[in-house]
């Protein structure tokens, strides 16, 4: 079955002060079921495209994995919804658990995953990258001209991941954290190191995007959006710059200014 | 301890060229942990008001409760994060199991939950009000005049319950989904019927918040934004009206438009 990123319906529009029977764009859910060695660990809802990808930078992000080489197969079931992964290991009882105790909602995790078990995965920053001001803003119109979909239905996420000059790759999804890991899976199945590199993110850094960062292992992210004040302290203790607000020609600056180039201003 | 809903913190600005510091406002995510008869059940991170309202409008929409008097007490402790529930009867042990079973992410769910246990909560509408093109705009036009703090930060969602005249109470919260909890909190703490309300909500109307939307029981939702596939096709079975793209003075109506009067237009 091909599952597309996004459908049109018909819709009633109303506009002009008047009805008009028309048709409209809307981005797809698509539930996947990751199992692993034959055991059901996670169910996210995404956008269905990138699927390995997602599948990869998921289980990584979750601690599962760390190398490529631990993934024996992975089969996608795209007519199931089903992602059957076979580990050339068994599953850490730990990674079993603390799945288990995450919880749903769009900003909400069980307290000990959050505090505890993050910490095993989310790392503070090595990287000794530094950017301009122009390369920040530069990245930041790139991301949007890349994001016809969004433009489209005002539906996906959209990140990608750079060193500051070069776009590696562009990934849509609409849920937040699927896109970073779709990106991050990308970048384990290519073998490309993530220390100092860029992330480019349309959406706002809260909490959970920034352990996800730090994850990841990037020293810089950028959004179009707003931080959280959680999302800044663990920004300065996972030693991550994070800049916000990236609108037209200027931005914010919450953490670790020392990443963006100040000099060589007006 | 009092909990802020946002921070002023230093930040480092660029604009016209220069860097400047200065101070900016975030919102506040904070991890409330809700215990109930003694257990852990789950924990969420919220902005932090109307924490009462929050947990009850969760516990209900997750089916622990349906009325108000199967609660005998809530105790708050603000400073350490947590809600202790006390029940006048026992959890439904279902309850317990299909909530361990949910799944973090933005948009993520078990398959489970998603497909069989929300079958219990989440009702078919049995709303009769009708609204006009006009009740429409006004509604969303309110919810954007009362939204201060959005506009300041950028970074929370926001939503009210009205009759179509009448606007009873609006929340926000940084979390989507919480905010619909806090609604659904107020209603039941009031008394105050919900089959014919609307909900009027700032983000998009992805398919647990149209599941949301379902399990508090309106048969109109409001969006500014665009909904997803899946949220549609639940709307068109759960008989719920789902209009979106509520801007200036256009929407789109994507499902069960016979709430929606189309006469007496130009």
């Amino acid at each position: 079955m091909k599952n597309n990123m996004t459908y049109n319906q018909p819709i009633l529009k109303f506009k002009n002060n008047k009805f008009i029977d028309t048709t409209d764009c809307y981005v797809s859910e698509f539930p996947l079921t990751i199992m692993i060695n034959g055991e059901e660990f996670a169910t996210i809802i995404c956008s269905p495209n990138n699927l390995r990808e997602l599948v990869i930078g998921f289980i990584a992000s979750e601690g599962v994995i760390i190398k490529k080489d631990e993934i024996k197969q992975i089969l996608i079931d795209d007519s199931k919804g089903f992602a059957h992964v076979e580990l050339t290991k068994e599953i850490n009882p730990d990674n079993k658990k603390y799945t288990q105790r995450m919880i749903s909602s769009c900003c909400g995790k069980s307290r000990a995953f959050y505090f505890n078990n993050d910490a095993v995965t989310a790392k503070v920053s090595q990287s000794n990258l530094t950017i301009s001001p122009e390369q920040v803003i530069n990245m930041m119109d790139k991301l949007h001209t890349e994001s016809k979909i969004f433009k489209e239905t005002g539906g996906l996420h959209n990140a990608a991941i750079s060193d500051g000059h070069y776009f590696y790759e562009h990934r849509s999804d609409i849920g937040r954290h699927n896109a970073l890991d779709k990106l991050f899976g990308y970048c384990i199945e290519h073998d490309i190191p993530i220390r100092n590199k860029v992330l480019i993110f349309s959406g706002r850094i809260s909490s959970e995007i920034l352990i996800k960062a730090a994850k990841i292992g990037v020293g810089i992210i950028l959004s179009k959006s707003a931080p959280t004040s959680l999302a800044i302290n663990l920004a300065e203790d996972l030693n991550i710059t994070a800049v916000g607000f990236i609108r037209d020609d200027s931005f914010n600056v919450y953490s670790h200014s020392e990443r963006i180039n100040t000099d060589n201003q007006d």
